[in-house]
């Protein structure tokens, strides 16, 4: 007996982690619902959906059950093991441990150091209405993507993608954080060849679409963001 | 042929992650050899093994072949897909989802609201001979840690294990993270029955012995820490 199932994602368009989720979703083929939630201000229903107070949180539901799954990398490692074809973990024990290193990288430094800083001060502040952007702390920021830009570049001149030779989790976490920091216009491409060269890879893939077509009111992305020719 | 594998863990004992994987190590039976690093003052070698400057990093020696891996959870992950047996990732995607989410749920919320501030306070600044522990501090990771025990006992009341109705990654997390905060005395035990009870069930396992033979110089347990009738 086939039951119908249906994904509904509870979102952010500038939250990296669900980012990664709507990219691997797209990348499976897995239609789903999107229901937008703004971290600073939940609906009633986030703290049921995930004590973790955090997005992205994703509802299955199926017949009469009812599965409700939160945090980034549970969600996509959940949807590599429901959903095998093209598998996004790696091909081996060694770099799915090298993929894992890597999201948590993305999720934990980049994220302190690059991604929360500039999406609180330039972002959250603004559709909030919350005071102005702290120069000092955006400065810092934009130094700090240097850094993490030159490490996408050396780990693809080694391997191809981050964690391999093929295309794994690792990268759909590297390219959802940059492409919300792109959205606000702050990646240095031009300086940096090699991680552009990565980035108009991943962004050229079909399941990259549905977040290039992101469009916040009152805080519209520069026009190079959905330009493949960027 | 047969080449020997050797495994050598740059680990503190106060470092959460670390125990987790000298749990897990433990678990799938493989010996490894543990090499001390103060995460307050590492050694040279640490930011070649792992740019990311954090512990746990498991360096794999096979004939010519040197593997490094870190990060607590992609070392377990991959220990348990190289160590088959007795897996600890749960039995089906669903329960691995709910696994990885209070793998994070430890390492992140629990980490935030009493592990590091405990450790930093109490620990670390004595260890550094680093000035006296601010007791408000204290106090407020003291209260945070009720919540966290409650939350144990809902979920071991529903599954036997927290992640389901086997032990997985999830019960080494939390066990790892709470037999750090009990080497220094913080566990109000007595007031959480049911999380006492779930602790005391983890803790007679023989993989614990490792972690409860711990002594750190100039900073002893308490009598309890170590009796499995505590």
């Amino acid at each position: 007996m086939n039951q119908t199932t249906t994904y509904r994602l509870y979102h952010h368009p500038l939250d990296p982690p669900s980012r990664r989720v709507r990219l691997a979703l797209a990348e499976k083929g897995v239609a789903c619902d999107l229901v937008l939630e703004k971290p600073w201000a939940f609906s009633p229903d986030l703290p049921t959906l995930n004590p973790a107070m955090q997005l992205p949180v994703l509802v299955i539901e199926e017949g009469d059950e009812n599965n409700v799954l939160s945090d980034g990398q549970a969600i996509c490692e959940y949807l590599d093991e429901t959903h095998a074809a093209s598998s996004l973990t790696g091909k081996n024990p060694m770099m799915r441990a090298e993929m894992r290193r890597l999201v948590r990288w993305f999720d934990d430094k980049f994220n302190a150091e690059v991604s929360m800083p500039l999406i609180n001060e330039k972002a959250v502040k603004r559709l909030r209405g919350a005071g102005q952007p702290d120069s000092l702390v955006i400065r810092s920021a934009c130094q700090n993507i240097r850094g993490h830009l030159d490490y996408i570049a050396w780990l693809t001149e080694r391997r191809n993608w981050l964690a391999g030779d093929v295309i794994t989790f690792a990268d759909l976490a590297a390219g959802a954080h940059l492409s919300v920091i792109d959205y606000m216009g702050d990646v240095p491409w031009d300086q940096h060849v090699l991680a552009k060269e990565w980035y108009a890879r991943l962004k050229s893939r079909p399941a990259f679409r549905g977040i290039l077509g992101d469009h916040i009111a009152g805080f519209p992305p520069p026009k190079h963001y959905a330009d493949l020719d960027f």
